[in-house]
């Protein structure tokens, strides 16, 4: 069964024209990712990878992780759950990854006052991530000028966040996403918004991990940080407008989210 | 896209008319819930509270459960996986949510043989939750009239369980939730039952867990144990009439049943 | 809501007929499958199990895994995460298990380099699982004879690894079911090749894992370790293929495959 394309796909879309050489190179080179990532968004990272043409990978322990992260392309680190096994896991696959100039993401997921994930997040900065990815209280926490959100919530804009951004960037010599009602997404020399997407992206758990994930294959398979960053999120972004215009609900916003990510740019 | 609304829908339903303030509440308040739950239902809990308007919070290690709860609205305790993170965690976020007199929920999932959790729930009775929620057989045991079910099913009805959970009232002063085909829900001085739900209920994963998340939403808008158990309990079997008149089967059920959590008394 | 039957279920379909008995038996037994899994996993496995008629528990602890077991029909191992827990857990729960003569299955998920779940794997084969499932690079890993896929990926196909295949089911006695396009289940006497299913399978994450705990459903209810292997890959090959028919893209077919997984045989 396929659905009709919607009408809006017989236009043109400059945004997502921009970034269809990303999407296609992730479909064709189908890269292994490797996610340390929240619990209660593991299955929805994974699937979306596997929607999007890429495939996850998720062991976390200090035992195995470092090894395996050898074989992925990229390496996705969320730090929404922090669980004992993750907070030993996380610190040595980087060290692998960052060593072997694999591309990797920082997800600063949370942070503020939790007392064990805000300074592990500040010590990855120092091995410098490919992208940083967060929402604008994560980013003002991480750059040490916040005290984050509540829970996973932001408590600030994207714009409030620029500053913050414009620092981490210069600090890892990558690119940061910042994600938001407009999405802001920037590098040492570059930055643009996005303002597209959909309000039930964040009445679904895990959209923002996944887009971590999502900005992860896309690093695997397109060397400019900034570019895969404004990749992912743009993708993400037009799988929800998508999904949302077939959705009654958030229930059937998350399925139609995955079918879309499939579809986007074919 | 929106459904339109069912045919019942045009007549009043009195069951939904007594527990639309509560509802109500959840929406404008859009309460954080701090779950500590079963590993396989994380998703589901979380996806649901977004649903029905509220917020979830995940973290669990004792490193950082009881801190970050101090920032929620109310927290759910949920022993259905009780890994080794859990098992220390929760204890000490269950102290400081009742030390700081915030609303929150007991779900004794699957206790009974299991030798940790099944001591563990009974000392955290002595905290004195604002709501327990459980299936008979789990009401049972942690009042130490039962032997538990068998894995998280019952093996008893609720009202099998009504003198456990009236006991179980008078010590905590709170109220008492049995699911079931006939849910009862209670407190001292008060007592009801509610013959609304759908069979298809029990064939998705974590709805129990869901119920209980859904229960604390509801302790952090309404003061009244009592009033916020039966809302959360009726409020969950609506979505689930609503949902099993759409769906052909369980898979599409979930989905459903997470619209309708959105839509019950907008 | 019911969907009407496809057309193609108005013909008798051959490979479907021979293993009927077997899923009349989990449903009318309802066997509870102790499921020790990939955390990725768990909610389609969970959910999955509920679909078919089977009943999932999941605690993975080594203080309560080994106790819990002795309530359930059979128990599923999958290796996919082995979280800390896991490690101590699995050896424990699977002693009990072989000990009291209960059916079990081993999944070997992403061994190969994995430098604890490997030997992990090994050493659970003395302990005669009775039936072993994984992709073709998974058994060939296990057998000793290969260096394990990428990821979960298998880079081999079933055929490649029926020498392997065999070989472990001359050590354990039962029966061995290898994953693939098309599917390589045998035991000590017995070979069959099931060509069904759909790519879209493969699009889904932990539908291995799913059919490694629908395979110990059907050994809890199925005396015969190799039919019941062949009964649970017919079962899930036939709900992939109604689910690819009304499935526009990997989120939809998820769900659709949950419904036929009801459906199928009755």
């Amino acid at each position: 069964m396929t659905y009709a394309p919607p009408l809006d796909s017989m236009r043109p879309d400059p945004e997502l024209e921009a970034v269809l050489p990303v999407l296609a190179a992730v479909r064709e080179r189908a890269p292994l990712v490797h996610c340390l990532t929240a619990t209660v968004s593991m299955s929805l990272v994974a699937d979306g990878l596997l929607a999007a043409g890429a495939r996850p990978m998720m062991t976390e322990t200090v035992q195995e992780a470092p090894v395996v992260t050898a074989v992925a392309d990229a390496l996705s680190i969320n730090l929404g759950t922090l669980s004992t096994d993750a907070m030993d896991g996380i610190p040595a696959t980087v060290e692998v990854a960052a060593r072997d100039g694999r591309p990797w993401v920082l997800d600063p997921t949370a942070i503020g006052i939790a007392p064990v994930r805000t300074p592990l997040a500040r010590r990855l900065v120092e091995q410098r991530p490919t992208v940083v990815r967060g929402n604008a209280s994560e980013i003002l926490a991480l750059a040490g000028t916040g005290t984050g959100g509540r829970g996973a919530d932001s408590t600030a804009t994207s714009r409030d966040a620029a500053e913050a951004a414009a620092q981490l960037a210069s600090r890892t010599g990558g690119a940061v996403a910042v994600s938001g009602a407009v999405d802001l997404v920037l590098d040492g020399s570059r930055r643009t918004e996005i303002a597209r997407g959909h309000a039930l992206l964040a009445r679904v758990t895990g959209t923002g991990c996944l887009l971590g994930a999502l900005t992860a294959a896309c690093t695997a398979a397109w060397e400019d940080p900034f570019e895969a960053a404004r990749a992912a999120t743009t993708w993400l972004d037009l799988a929800g407008e998508r999904a949302a215009a077939r959705a009654p609900g958030p229930g059937s916003f998350r399925m139609h989210m995955l079918d879309a990510l499939d579809e986007v740019g074919r």
